[in-house]
């Protein structure tokens, strides 16, 4: 089984920590294939970043599938392009915020999202309510950017502790689900430190498309998800008309 | 006034449509300025689409507040790209479906959206949902391809008017809202026709954002819709990087 | 295009006060004709007030109505007997707390209403939850008397400027809503002394009054708005029988 | 134990059969006080009728109270001006249509109200929403004129058990409620008819005033139903203010 | 009219705690026969005990319905095995959680359950979204144990009024209800105490009882509580099989 | 890595099926551990089975966990007693309808659970309500006895193709979800038939439960799921007091 990952910023190095999560967590005879989008920002944060990285995003689902991957997993935990994602692929794809929520809801009632920065965290509320998890779920921020997480000298690491502290405390959650996907490397020592399950949506998005691809499932292609249509693609994006995407 | 109405797909002839819907209920002094998109599909027609229609249309925003516009429309009834828009522009950018959905609760309790292929109902329910709606708010599909409305030999009108009349017998529906910006030159002769208010999204656009300019209201920069941040953007989206793009 | 604007309550200070916010956004050929309701109580403080001010409410919609009035906006955030006055008039009517909710929509994903006295707070709360915005609004009592605000010794100014601070601080709003009439010249100056959007709901409803009537848009009288069947009314509303108000 | 029961219409006759109603199955010590408006329409059939019966209504609460009633029904299935009752008394004021879904709920998991004419349909689902019944109640109207209860010849009673019978089989309900006072002595014989448990709102509101009465609890003054604030009240309806009428 | 209470926990102090509560709120004719579980738990507090108190609690309803009770009251606050319950009696069964949230609806818009546990927080915050009442009703836990309110040296009255101190200042609630059947005798205490209406579930629950059977009301056998089939029953459980318990 | 799966009915040739499927889908490494209640009932058809199977389950899961078992499923589509295994158990423990509604919400938008009895469908539209599925999941029944199918002649297959059909038609699903751990073996044949997804929550049960022991993640124990507190039992269930059923 071939899992592949897209890491839909342009930042190699968060690819690499991305990859290690992922491969951690993968059964015996499962194969990471990570990528790094090849266009679009460097970092996700926000809606403007966000709707830039889906064309890399869609590339290099459609390039994956074509080399063979039998689910893709989005590791942004804004599940960025996640419907286009689905529309255009016939293997299953996966977002790493639905996978977190869905593992989580498994083993807690009541959990906190723990995000990087203020402007990401209405985009995730959208997201909790999407799933039907917002009876359930809060988000908050710890006020920290994407790439900081990969400097040790940020101070990212306390910034992220002190808001997972005020999570147990102040919302009362039963497990802290790390909202974003360069965390993942956190996890292990996070869980220990606070004593209460931590969940990473990149470990988190693994597991369920190895589930999917074992029960044969993949993306209905009945009703919105449906192919896309062949049509005539201009300018800057027209190698992406669906009809020369699939070649 | 100077209202920039983007038509997120790449079809001219639908701009055209489009432009004479806004300029028809246009205030004297407000000018309509209409932009094509120059990259993407030629018509939206699913999540795919949408996504790839992103880019081109925030270029055209981009540039048309640099030339002055004080708000902006979304002429695509999926809201393409308007949390993007919103927070890349300064001007105030407003969707067709939104302003569509809230005009039609000001003079009625219960309305069915009617748009095009089936496959775009599920996502505008979505909609329906994020704008509060969902109690409101029915979506039904007539089952016919954007682009057929542009031509009066494809049945599209009259496969229209039998999914309008459906959804006053069974949704037992108080008004209709044309759920495709492509519908727009219809909104009269469908409303005279079935003796119900039909409410078309492009013109109900441009009267909210006539309202916002007037009102001096612009998106707020506080949370979700910050200005995007200075960062690398590489590959064949570079020139959207947010330092870039406002040049 | 004439608007009237009806001051349910009966203090024709605020009705002037009403009347310049609306003169303030009106366009060039707009007239505004503001009334002052000639029965019931000289201000809407709760359910009890607020049932009270309905009967003249309605009489002076008819009255205008009649004497040529192409849209009714009724300035009390309330949005005070709405439903009736949708029922019996054929020109539209528009209640200020869903014009300044739905205006606020366009601008911002979290915001909150600031209203006079606790004992409206929570009859604010039931239309927030009626308009689909309790997943962006919140809403706030500054504990000041509607009167008061027409007082600039009262403190009242005072007193609204520090619940807007705590809005801003602990609902980390991005905009925020004058939840009272009273309240419309104050929104220019808190809006720069803020830094955030301020919505005031007479302005903003007079620009949904102005937008439906360029659309040639009015209440769908099929349904919960059909008009009010003839019949008996007697006692000291008998001038109220659907029949004879219409004369 | 005095339990006052003001039906807000101004029809005498239907009056006598809700008093039956309430008669027939109020306990051994109650004494049950039947009150018809003394101003007001002869029926509420929409959102007009309604907002003009509460003055008339509350006039009958306020009398009532003064004359030693324990607990006040308001007999209209609107549950009419029910939030001003509450303010206004100090005695608890039930509605029948919150005393009717509530007993429903103890008794069925699906259930459907049958109201009289299409136009109160939107009205109740409303109700039906805010008594937090919305996943439960569905509600259909029979299209009978509130006022033909009251004629045999008029076929009302036909066409009610013809709607029942679809809710039954379309809903697949497990109650009927009645969803207007004037149906209050069709209950028995429908529901040995039907065969399931058929609710009528004036009955079950009886109950729930005997039972607010016997566990001495009364509306909160604390919050939305705090007393009307003393003011000066001018016009037709000067004898409403809040000092005034409860002399 | 004889209405069975049941005390689902096997600890026969609290079932006298109950009785009185309910004796005390009894109609006169009304005979309160009050049953202690003879299988489960000493206490309910949290999903597991809840789990094992339904098989006794069963069986004292099916006993007691064989003895002639009109009625079946669910003493404890999780309405535990509720829905078992209506199906196997044709008496209608009542929770004690259902009938306070209920009665408080009736008296204020906003409310707090103030209960034992932590571990019960959650499961009452699910039975106040099965009621449709999220909107209105919060849940605290005053941190004591079920049978600590047995002791009056335990300090948990101390505790229950400290945390309704906070409902009321944090919550700005306007009534209370407590949150255990164990709670019942302290209710006309604390309700001259904190000048707020405190609602016991279990006097509710008698009055909804009386009411159910005045009415001529049990619960529906169409749907969900349609009678157990009778199938075999193995093991410790054998004697539960619906044909051998209704003997 | 070790999973317990227990059939929480009595009959073990349902078991057997289960098993089957189940073992179809685990992993190289995973061993199934298939367990039949040795108390309650021979199916599980309504709330009163349900409440009876739940002490036969919690036993056998206490059984498991002690003999080495990983992760325990709950192969009934009720979800019987899954809070009070969670707060029992140290391992997670699934439910298969958890497990199936999320599984199906990562591959299509819109699906229909197909149960077995109509009394099945109020139950388990709860559960959808539970799970933040009610805005993508429909639930029908197909009207046949959860024993018969295990009897090939019994006509329950044919059944349930129509009901699937009318789901695909009349719901426009995109995906199936079968209702009853008793379907397990149909789902590969009734997937080619329709042409859609089928899903069986058994099956994705058992990803799940690899899912979370592979991420090291177990059901927190802080809040509604703490363990039970050790207290006296009495009577039949007294062996299930928490201090006697760990050893």
């Amino acid at each position: 089984m071939r899992i592949l990952i897209v890491n839909p910023n342009t930042t190699a190095s968060m690819t690499a920590t991305i990859a290690r999560a992922a491969s951690a967590v993968a059964a015996g005879p499962t194969e990471i294939l990570a990528a790094t989008s090849s266009m679009g920002p460097a970092s996700i944060e926000g809606y403007y970043d966000e709707a830039l990285a889906v064309p890399g995003l869609l590339a290099e689902i459609a390039h994956g599938e074509r080399n063979g991957a039998d689910a893709a997993v989005i590791a942004c935990f804004d599940d960025t392009g996640l419907d286009a994602a689905r529309a255009l692929a016939t293997i299953p794809a996966i977002g790493i915020c639905e996978a977190a929520l869905v593992t989580a809801a498994f083993i807690a009632q009541r959990f906190t999202v723990v995000t990087t920065m203020e402007r990401s965290r209405i985009p995730l509320e959208g997201l909790v309510q999407r799933y039907g998890m917002h009876g359930k779920a809060k988000v908050r921020a710890a006020d920290i950017p994407v790439l900081s997480l990969e400097d040790p000298t940020s101070g990212a690491a306390s910034k992220l502790r002190s808001e997972i502290a005020r999570a147990l405390s102040e919302d009362r959650s039963e497990a802290i689900v790390l909202g974003c996907a360069g965390m993942a490397d956190l996890v292990s020592e996070l869980s220990h430190e606070f004593g209460v399950p931590v969940i990473d949506g990149v470990a988190a998005a693994v597991k369920q498309a190895e589930a999917l691809v074992a029960l044969g499932l993949s993306t209905s292609k009945r009703g919105a998800y449906a192919y896309p249509l062949a049509k005539p693609y201009i300018g800057a994006l027209a190698s992406f008309a669906p009809a020369v995407l699939a070649l």
